[in-house]
């Protein structure tokens, strides 16, 4: 949607072809009627304040950027408290806001954590201050010497049963807690995670509240050393927020600021387990991972946005006869580089949609006491978030290339977009770390599986085995691949057979572990297939539901088989080698994908149109909504600090002496 | 090697375990034993030197960055003088400096140019101006509207026979200058592309010499309108460079400022051609590729360096019995999506050499007016560019994720590596736009060789079309894999088949044109087949060359190995649709990978030592020499400008009102 102005649509040719109701696609992709109006809503409000601005944002510096989020954070506490928004509206809120900051953490993270490990009696103590904001707090857990291992943390919190206190301590250099969004400048207490020792034993990596800052003046408490940890990658992008060190130099908190709601010290320094089991942790995760996986469709959804409507708008070649030139986006080749990028947009909000669902359904179970699909919800969310994130950041980059030249200038939003986005593949879980883990899931599945056991969910398919294993895809044409059957056919035997095939080489290792470790590169692979079909089941899930609007329905199932069919081109080694589809299968998918793309082409614009996003919230000349594209540019250029003066900065000391053959050489 | 200090060198037990003689993979690396002995010179000259500090340029201003560019260039110049520095030392001297700048325009563009589109008398005129830096030139070709299309520029120069001027012009917004490097504040001179009209006609665009600035104070001249372009990618990075945007309103130029090697405007206005080939200003391209092929190795293997470094020091998981964690570089996983890498810095570094020979011999060729072998260096070069270049920029990245959390700080030396690096795909030839241009060559040489004519050089492969399609590889074990013939073989199948299966799918369209564009995808993939074949193949010659040094050329073995194989396994599917290897053969290779790995490891740490860089050039504190990295990374932290105060600025207004509950509402 354009946030105003009344610059003639240079994409309205564009939109007059679509083929579907873009009001109804809106919806399909929001998830309701109800869902598009708040977003628009609340997209609008940020759009229009003066205070949300963000198009110099990358010409700041680090400190006036810091204080720039220090004022939006407020202001944006302002309007939710003075509009009284619903958590819904304030989240959207804070999403269009779209800068990093330690709200983020704090809303994320701190509060989450402490709903999920403190006790009833903490969390009346805790939240309250929580929610008005009297405190600050964020997530200290990695330090500097450890962040994929925690077990490996080093900080320690020592019961002193003297004086009722734990003493929390950085015993080394490595222990220093580092990364912690939040923590460097703007937070005054922390969830620290340390290992907890009492009666001389250390009994691992426990959770504590902790107070970092004076809430008169902010400054550090005793024994307290905090600091930012530097610059990270990009400009603007997440430098806004202050990931920070901290170091305890035998600090003492109140025995009750150890989350205790899985385990206890008493006053007299005894450990123990309380009855809540420690599974209720996972729902936790499930939530979190649930919102990086939407976020990864709004991260790729915003760079797919931004590089459909610049192909639309940019031309290039093709007027030998003096017509006008070739839109780039007719290209075959910047349509098969970018629509699967566009139909990986959709694939991702669905399956984010999913696993809502299966949020709420994992909570349901986890209070009715059924722990049995954890293990199995565990590797899904953990897989998906690693696939969805990964193909994410590659994207984004696909696509400022996608844009030529121009897409390398900041104006393009697409330079920010991509350092800001790519933390996302090491944060909650380094991306290589969970497919590790999604892998021995899949090796335990497969030994189940060989056992009769039936598995469930997500991994329900490789019940299948006997079929799976031996069946020939029965495609013919290439219309034949737009059968979902046909399509879920191949994925669930290239899934289970890769898997399969890495269990066979496992079990000739001298152990389990060794093969493991030894097949560890193939078992990534196998993992990858298994996330994919999950992905691609999704999608065809969401295409059996009644999706209202005119054409709406036929445009999804093009992106499905678009999204499905350029994962098998991609990955055709994968389906050849383990017999799942013949080269002329494959050849065959590869031709359909042709025809896929021709017919996505007179809806992209439209496509991108329902994501729905301001061209506030886009913050790319390249995006914008109306296609005035090359005045925008030029105008920002002019914005430059080097362009305040003509001659620049310099010019005297160092440019003037060399062309007047003026250095002052030290003859040696 | 280290710059100096004296911490005890925590790499030490890994240089240990080396299998080969360092000092003779140096010498393999750098060429010959005088270029390491100048490189290293060169380099210790660079970071000895206060000025070329390097460290604290991600948290300068533009303004700041800028001015620091300018200090640099005018030193380094300064120096070169001085010490009467030869050509080569001084290419190195400003290698070494490592900051984008208007002096990599003004030697790598507007001298090449007047040397290459000059007429003697020109080149007479202007070279000594500009080898003494009395004039700084830029190469002024890209506009706002036109990149990869030099043929659409809008820019005009027009003959006014009354004054015998050429009148410079840009007509429209889209026909500002935009993108030219040192353009935006440093330069007085461009060599300007522009369509040359006389006598009413459009002889289409021709370069030419034109002053910018005056050189008495720097000013625009009348006419001439001047700024930079904006911020770009990342913080410092490409940011020291004012790629500029330049305007014209009617500028006149005297007539002998048109570029008229190839061809000249005489007195009267006629448009004449001079005897001289145009295919001359081939040599030119051939010499500019390969300096973007040498600078992607030395891209790469700057970033392989850090993550091998840093992995080899990086300890997570794997102590349950208390014993040292496990070194990042020990996974098995790290190592496959790593040692490729490593394989392919050789890979490139060894092509790059080959491509100088290419050019000298082009030249050679060129002066004796033979071109018979111009197309196949034009597309070898095109191709080399495209994909070393695209694989380079992913890889540096993959570099970043491999070092986890803190590869994302701006102190591990990779975000700024990677964001100053990435514009390589696009300058001197989009890549897609690039291997469109060597698949026309593909196609062209397919139907050829129908007709029974030899093709020749990297090319040569095709003229064994009746072996190749049809040849079934030979390879029975994993060791089999080791033997270069087998490899080879694969390959050129590989490449071949693909280039004859786009040529026959073309032939069945309505047109060859409308084929290739339809195709276009496929004939993407059938290029970059064809352009590894010519790495592995350059590899494999290589090898072939006596390389002295015990147990050298043994690791280099490995290595060719790594980057053929590690390409059949990616593109597993391409040589399996193609009937060049079976899914045995392609899982024996896969197999040998793994063994390939293992004996890379010990050799890991010393394989990067051997590309001899500085700590000041790594510019990385996860990269440094002697493994120190946390007290470093530590250390780095506190110089960011957030640290200059414990309460960050904006506490007071921002903060403190949230904390107290004091934020002024409106009550709506
Ligand atoms: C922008 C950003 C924000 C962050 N915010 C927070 C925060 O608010 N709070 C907080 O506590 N932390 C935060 N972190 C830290 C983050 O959680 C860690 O960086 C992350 O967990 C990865 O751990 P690491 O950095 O130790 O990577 P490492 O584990 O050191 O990874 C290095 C390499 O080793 C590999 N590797 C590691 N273990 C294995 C294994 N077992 N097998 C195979 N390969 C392995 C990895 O794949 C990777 O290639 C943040 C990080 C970033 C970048
Ligand atoms: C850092 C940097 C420095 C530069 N320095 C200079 C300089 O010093 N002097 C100078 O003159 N210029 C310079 N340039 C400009 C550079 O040469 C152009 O950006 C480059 O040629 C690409 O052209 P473009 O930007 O017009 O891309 P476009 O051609 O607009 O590309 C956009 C998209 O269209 C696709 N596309 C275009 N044509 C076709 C086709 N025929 N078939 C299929 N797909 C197609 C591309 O693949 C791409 O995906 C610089 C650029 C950068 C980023």
């Amino acid at each position: 949607m354009a946030d105003g102005g009344g610059e003639p649509d240079q994409l309205a040719g564009e939109r007059a072809t679509a083929q579907f109701d873009v009001d109804g696609m809106k919806v399909a992709w929001a998830g309701s009627r109800h869902a598009v109006e708040v977003a628009d809503r609340m997209a609008r409000l940020v759009a229009s304040d003066p205070v949300f601005r963000k198009d110099i944002r990358t010409m700041l510096s680090r400190k006036e950027l810091f204080k720039d989020t220090l004022k939006k954070a407020a202001h944006a506490w302002k309007r939710i408290v003075e509009l009284r928004l619903t958590e819904e509206e304030a989240n959207l809120l804070r999403l269009y806001v779209d800068q990093p900051g330690y709200v983020d953490l704090h809303w994320g993270m701190f509060v989450p954590a402490i709903k999920g490990q403190g006790t009833e009696e903490q969390q009346k103590k805790w939240l309250p201050m929580a929610y008005k904001f009297q405190i600050i707090g964020c997530y200290a857990q990695t330090e500097l010497g450890h962040g994929s291992n925690v077990q490996g943390l080093e900080t320690t919190a020592t019961f002193d049963p003297s004086t009722d206190e734990f003493v929390m301590h950085s015993p080394t250099l490595t222990s220093s807690k580092w990364w912690p969004g939040g923590l460097g400048k703007a937070s005054t207490h922390a969830v620290v995670y340390a290992r907890l020792i009492t009666e001389g034993k250390d009994y691992g990596i426990h959770g504590f509240i902790v107070q970092l800052r004076s809430l008169d003046d902010h400054s550090p408490l005793p024994g307290v050393t905090l600091g930012d940890i530097g610059g990270k990658f990009g400009s603007g992008a997440y430098n806004s927020m202050d990931n920070g060190v901290l170091r305890f130099d035998h600090v003492r908190i109140p025995r009750d600021q150890m989350l205790m709601r899985l385990s206890q010290v008493t006053r007299e320094g005894k450990y123990v387990h309380s009855d809540v089991p420690k599974q209720l942790l996972y729902g936790t995760m499930v939530y979190v991972r649930q919102t990086i996986v939407a976020d990864a469709s709004k991260a790729l959804s915003r760079a797919v946005c931004i590089a459909v409507r610049y192909s639309a708008i940019r031309k290039q070649f093709g007027s030998q006869d003096g017509g006008p030139e070739t839109q780039v986006l007719n290209y075959k080749t910047q349509q098969s580089r970018l629509f699967p990028l566009l139909a990986s947009a959709y694939a991702y909000r669905f399956v984010g949609q999913w696993l809502k669902w299966l949020y709420t359904d994992v909570t349901q179970k986890l209070e009715a006491k059924d722990y049995s699909t954890l293990p199995e919800a565990h590797a899904c969310t953990a897989g998906l978030k690693s696939v969805t994130t990964s193909a994410t950041a590659d994207a984004i980059e696909e696509c400022r290339k996608l844009c030529g030249g121009h897409g390398y200038l900041n104006s393009s939003g697409l330079p920010e977009l991509f350092a800001v986005y790519v933390p996302a593949c090491t944060y909650e879980g380094d991306n290589v770390v969970l497919l590790l883990q999604v892998a021995r899931f899949l090796m335990k599945t497969v030994a189940q599986v060989a056992t009769g056991k039936q598995p469930v969910g997500t991994i329900a398919y490789m019940g299948n085995i006997q079929h799976l294993m031996q069946c020939k895809s029965a495609v013919n044409t290439a219309e034949d691949w737009l059968n979902p059957a046909a399509i879920k056919e191949v994925f669930e035997a290239r899934a289970l057979r890769m898997a399969v095939n890495c269990a066979q080489n496992i079990s000739k290792a001298p152990s389990q572990e060794e093969g493991f470790s030894e097949l560890s590169p193939d078992l990534l692979e196998a993992a990858v297939a298994h996330v994919q079909l999950i992905i691609v089941t999704k999608f065809i899930e969401k295409l059996q539901e009644d999706i209202p609007g005119p054409g709406v329905k036929e445009q999804l199932q093009n992106l499905c088989s678009i999204y499905a069919l350029h994962l098998l081109h991609k990955h055709l080694g994968d389906f050849l080698s383990t017999g799942c589809v013949t080269a002329r299968q494959g050849a065959l998918a590869n031709e359909l994908l042709g025809k896929l793309y021709a017919q996505v082409r007179p809806n992209a614009v439209a496509l991108v149109d329902a994501f729905d996003y301001t061209d506030h919230y886009l913050g790319s000349v390249l995006g914008r909504y109306d296609g005035d594209v090359y005045p925008a540019l030029y105008e920002e250029a002019w914005k430059d600090p080097l362009n305040e003066t003509v001659v620049p900065d310099g010019y005297q000391e160092h440019l003037r002496p060399l062309l007047k053959q003026q250095l002052k050489l030290s003859r040696l």
